[in-house]
């Protein structure tokens, strides 16, 4: 079996690169003679930052490739695809658009990353627009919001097509035959819902999808359903705020520790559990998310990645590209239609 | 200066009339002479609550309506207006159309309250839609969501209006005198939004509130702006999201402590801690919510309110009834009009 090749993009997390370097090592660790890793990205800067790290040269299965420009956050999306062609976030996708890697992960500007892989990689046939999932850390496992963000004013339609497209890759990444959907609503019965989710629901429900019906804020934690059906504006505002909740009981647990020395020394014997607690939801163990209805393997991560996260994002999309990702879900859209 | 009346349902909650008598006598110790209670519900069984709870008789400055009716959860508030008119929820909301109360407080039946407050109170002048404001702890204090669920599809000039009334209310509740309004969307940048939230954004902007922009999904427990303006689609989700937050973390906490002496014992000491940590964030602290643009004070308090949360819910109407809110909303919105 030939080895895959990741295509990294190394200018794009806000500790660029050394936090993907970093990343990029730890994965060729443990994943060593699986997979090549090819750094896209400024190659001074991005050499300089191995060489740095290793004490040497580049470890074996590790090639850079030079990308003199960068897309900043600032940028937007559609300016820096037509300006900075010498991009890392271009070079890389064009490299897989090609055939020269499995799949491109970056940290980078999601806005950017979400309009170059439509563009350059091109959409499966049936996808009105691809959409972003996340995974969420449940009281169960792991549940998959799409949209996460990437889509904001969708159509009911849409919202079937994310669910068929969450649908098959939670299948094959979680090895779980017919994932249920719920439909994220302000109610469990069928008649909740706003105009856009009645509909869904009416979409949802006649297709051959494991549709369990409408799901509530609730249901999200506990699990309720594998996959979680929303507009892109609620998943991002969800997924926002569960980012932040974490942070601020952490803060919280510690301007009262402070003020009283039981409540410190308590909350010292007390901090590896609460630590272990707190680390179920924490979405850095999952890593960044994937790019559903494009011809190829991107898999987007969180500009504020640590290593680790980028590490696996790194897994992640190897096992998405072993796994043929795009072709199954291009499989489920056409026996669909 | 006249002793108000606080009208309650005692028909409302999952475990009525107990709760609701149990949250009464509390709230007439705690105010006691600085207001009346009249509980409306089925007279036999809420005298023998009483009775049972007090060892006696009604305490001073408590009377029982009788109310043969009750309006159950799984009613339709169309229906239910319809067809129970001797329901506590009528006959209470009736009572203080008339000026027999002050203000209304039930825990039962929210799509029911807010139809029947709509149209037995009536709507003040310039409102669209009575919204119902939720508040919400944050690391700065509390703020306040508008719309909690009451208004799905909102138009742009609708959130206008919440954020408006969400303002006075803010205002005269929690004495700030020009209380920041944000926002929700998907990104802090004017351009981010759906198509309802890019319009409001525009009509907000053009308004005399301080509104200081977009605000994201992490900064509503980070406390960025006092008024969160939202459709009731997401302000349900993220409301019954935060309310599970809680929930899900002690049993996860619960979970690990189990399985591990030393976790077990460490977490005993720190339980007082993280119950204070936790606390903050306890929605039953502040009570019940208001229903805002209607002619006289509606408050709508979980079906699983508990005793303390009913008192609450009384204290906050009594509040709102002395500072007149109502007619404070109705001056604001002639002025911006």
């Amino acid at each position: 079996m030939q080895r895959l090749r990741i295509i990294v993009d190394a200018m794009g997390s806000d500790h660029a690169p050394r936090v993907e370097v970093e990343g990029v090592l730890e994965a060729l660790r443990e994943g060593r003679n699986r997979f090549e890793i090819i750094l896209v990205g400024q190659r001074v800067v991005v050499e300089e930052q191995v060489r740095a790290l290793t004490g040497g040269g580049l470890p074996m299965g590790l090639t850079v490739v030079d990308a003199p420009e960068v897309i900043e956050m600032k940028d937007t999306p559609i300016a820096a695809l037509r300006t900075k062609r010498h991009s890392s976030i271009v070079i890389g996708l064009e490299m897989v658009k090609r055939g020269e890697g499995s799949a491109f992960v970056s940290a980078g500007n999601t806005g950017a990353m979400l309009v170059a892989s439509t563009v350059i990689l091109g959409k499966l046939q049936g996808v009105s627009r691809p959409t972003i999932g996340a995974f969420f850390p449940t009281e169960k496992g792991v549940s998959l919001i799409v949209d996460a963000g990437a889509n904001i004013d969708s159509k009911p339609r849409h919202l079937l097509e994310f669910a068929i497209m969450g649908s098959i890759y939670y299948a094959e990444m979680m090895g779980v035959e017919r994932p249920s959907v719920g439909l994220l609503s302000n109610g469990e019965e069928n008649v909740k819902g706003d105009e856009r989710t009645l509909e869904a629901h009416q979409l949802l429900a006649q297709s051959k999808l494991n549709f369990i019906g409408n799901i509530e804020g609730r249901d999200i934690l506990l699990g309720t359903s594998d996959i979680i059906v929303c507009d892109g504006f609620v998943g991002n505002v969800l997924l926002k705020f569960g980012e932040s909740v974490l942070f601020v009981l952490k803060n919280r647990i510690r301007q009262i520790s402070y003020k009283n020395l039981f409540h410190k020394l308590s909350m010292a014997l007390a901090y590896g559990t609460l630590k272990k607690a707190l680390r179920t939801f924490d979405y850095q163990e999952h890593g960044g998310v994937p790019l559903l209805g494009v011809r190829g393997i991107s898999v987007i991560g969180h500009g504020r990645s640590s290593p680790k996260a980028i590490k696996n994002m790194i897994l992640k999309a190897e096992e998405a590209a072993a796994k043929k990702i795009p072709a199954c879900i291009q499989k489920a859209l056409l026996a669909t239609t």
